[in-house]
């Protein structure tokens, strides 16, 4: 990969410190680093850079990994919907109708039927489901699909966390009973444990309040991550649908005793956002941190070219890089004439998990110098052993970087108690809930807060935060993007 | 992968023969094998079904190989592109005004500037370029992507080969001079040289006629597969742009001297009808055939479970299966309970390259049997060199498809002389031709034939075919897709 199409001309803007002014710090480090350009002539539609995308990429291959790993089969939907398919299920249609862009017109002729630009697929695939579905031996199906969706948004955009064409994560399960669409939902949850492992992310798991379900769902559980400048992040979601849109969309199956039922399904959700977390979380005043199982670079090497020695030095370089690569270390040998300080900086603001530093010095007493990322630290490594010990640098990185994000999200969480604990928040706050859409919407009417969910697992009842009356729900209230 | 999520109710649907019905073959066979399914409510914006999209995701991956290998970058562009910057390039602009499909609204409200959905990407990108690139040490700049792509098709659709969404390859480069960009063409055919030889497609490459070339074009080389119905098939092409598109966008460098000079650009395009040129191809009575390298599964292991035997022959089947994958085979062992025949019929639909069959006496003999998709032949191996032979087989299999189509190819070509030798024609002609666009006009008026292209490195001269004045130019006349 070479760093030529990357964004230019951003070196010279002012990056805050992280800590002063982190919504400003963000946008600015996206540029530099070359993860994203958003001079784009279309406000919210942003052009994914090599390094991005590379980054994206490997984030989709552990999705992809994970619904291998749970007999999900891959597909690609059309785009494009028709507009009396989209109407079929009337929640659904309301909570999308203001947020879809519209094709009315193919070269200079008006459309018959105007089409939308998927917002998510169900109905472009539902119609489809009704076809291939016949018998119970047909479920459980179970599908996904990595696509671009779009939101005609009208709140202010920022890269991978509000943007109008969404790199997008959706899957889609029929299943013969409620009860076996439940059994996906714990599936869905297993794997994003295992996803928010992998790429350092700790995160809530909270059933939303019906007023804020996805149009159309039984239920939706949101996938929350706290960021930084002390907001939550909706990351994911996944859904059950009961029979709400098998019904309008006639998904129906034959049972063993020849009877017609409606499918139940569910969806489980999750976007590009995944990637601004990471960069929330992680990143710091010297650049990205990216988790060693998504960086592009996991290791990069800077050979120290002491005067005369370059002959003896870039062999042994060449010769580490050959050897990482043969343990299946995504590794980078930087051979840029530039001088090493220049190299760390570089690479620091890259977010490269691993570097490691070669010189006249270091192969005379047979070992090499590495520098982690996540804690600055500076290694000495025994050359013999380099390929294992950078597994297991990698493998402590990525540990270490999830535990100190789970410690920001553990410290910020609060237990309140009455409203004025909800406006003198600063974190997330959890208390009891008596279960009324007013108490929510009086949180959002008081308070620049919202009641984002609920723990759907919790025993145990008290006062609700906003009314006193008798709650038996464990709510929680934030700011949220 | 299940089998589940494929199109139901097509196995009833009659297949006529290749040789007696080629159209309805082809668009019956590809719902059948589960490739992709027309159904979708829009024309010409058909479903990927899971085998069919993972048979075009392991082509992407030789794309990407290639492109990795030449030093491209991936990236990922915004789908819509707005009126104004599309109409920057006259003639481009002309080429694609009646064929692209225009957002007009977000939500209810008109958009201030109408939106495009990309056809390609030539006016996403150089707005862009016009930022990234700055000096000379910026160039060349090579970069292609993946992408989904549109066009407003008033012709009928066809599976692959003509549809209104198309999954798309394409590479976009910049070079400081006319003659690096022409390098970059090299490179190019170079690229499609391997690949046809890694999917077991022969193509001529042609320079396309100046009447037929790519909107905003120098001059362009398609890239023509030979199907069987007797028509060529544009697979892909290869643009020379000079400074046609830098001029309007403004994409200068900054030369070692100070100047300031506009880049030289290239473009390089490929799409899913490279899957219908496969199918078309090397397909048969019996289903598909996929070249090795390009097949979901490479071997099938079917169980030949005599009675009584199935303790001993399964656990003999699934560590042949574990023996193949560890060799980097893909591997699918077909443990349903179906009989044999049953299985080895839904194989050679699905185009499986190489059947294994494991038996009781199989096993006691120390032996595999096997069975090759393109010759049908049945070999006997040692089962102890079972990977090896199988990795051999396997290529064998790729090089007799290879030259079996090329044996096709070749033998299409004839040389014509006369308007009559043209009209005459069922595959394609080769003569020479005078330069003169009226004469393809002419052919185009009076035959149901169009001079495709010429070749570039052809030197000689004779009568055109068309007018009977001198010509230089050695043309290919085809009826085309």
């Amino acid at each position: 990969m070479s760093t030529n199409n990357e964004p230019k001309g951003t070196a010279a803007i002012h990056r805050p410190a992280k800590a002063d002014d982190f919504s400003e710090w963000y946008n600015v480090l996206i540029d530099q680093a070359g993860l994203s350009d958003k001079r784009y002539p279309i406000k919210g539609m942003n052009v994914w850079t090599p390094y991005g995308w590379k980054t994206m990429r490997l984030m989709d291959s552990l999705l992809r990994e994970q619904m291998e790993g749970t007999d999900h089969d891959e597909v690609c939907f059309p785009l494009l919907i028709p507009e009396d398919q989209f109407q079929k299920e009337a929640d659904h249609i309301k909570g999308f109708a203001d947020g879809v862009y519209w094709v009315t017109h193919g070269g200079l002729n008006p459309l018959e039927v105007k089409l939308l630009l998927r917002p998510t697929s169900e109905t472009a695939m539902y119609p489809m489901f009704a076809l291939w579905i016949r018998s119970h031996q047909d479920l459980p199906l179970k599908t996904f699909q990595i696509v671009n969706t779009f939101r005609y948004e009208t709140h202010q955009t920022r890269s991978f966390i509000r943007v109008r064409e969404i790199h997008f994560f959706e899957s889609h399960t029929c299943h013969t009973t409620f009860e076996d669409a439940q059994a996906q939902i714990a599936e869905d949850l297993e794997v994003m444990k295992i996803l928010g492992e992998q790429m350092c992310i700790p995160y809530l798991a909270l059933q939303r309040p019906d007023w804020d379900k996805f149009p159309g769902a039984d239920y939706t559980i949101g996938i929350d991550a706290y960021m930084p400048s002390g907001k939550t992040l909706q990351l994911a979601s996944i859904h059950q649908y009961k029979d709400n849109f098998s019904k309008p969309y006639d998904i129906t199956y034959e049972t063993e005793d020849g009877e017609h039922k409606h499918v139940h399904q569910t969806t489980y959700g999750m976007s590009e956002r995944l990637l601004g977390a990471i960069v929330g979380l992680h990143g710091d005043d010297k650049g990205l941190a990216l988790p060693p199982n998504i960086a592009p670079f996991q290791v990069a090497i800077v050979p120290i070219l002491a005067k005369g020695k370059a002959d003896l030095v870039m062999p042994q370089c060449e010769k580490l890089a050959e050897e990482l690569k043969q343990a299946g270390i995504r590794v980078e040998l930087d051979d840029r004439d530039l001088r090493p300080g220049k190299k760390f900086f570089h690479w620091e603001l890259k977010g490269v998990p691993l570097r490691m530093e070669l010189g006249p010095r270091d192969i005379e007493n047979d070992v090499v110098m590495a520098a982690r990322r996540d804690t600055g630290e500076k290694i000495q490594i025994t050359r013999a052993d380099i390929a294992k010990t950078a597994i297991d640098l990698l493998e402590s990185i990525r540990v270490n970087m999830l535990e100190k994000a789970r410690t920001i999200l553990t410290n910020a969480l609060v237990e309140v108690f009455t409203m004025q604990d909800v406006t003198d928040l600063e974190g997330i706050g959890k208390g009891y809930w008596c279960s009324e859409e007013a108490c929510g919407t009086k949180v959002e009417d008081e308070t620049e807060l919202s009641l984002i969910g609920f723990d759907p697992d919790h025993n145990g009842e008290g006062s609700c935060v906003v009314c006193g009356n008798k709650g038996t729900r464990m709510a929680y209230f934030a700011r949220t993007y």
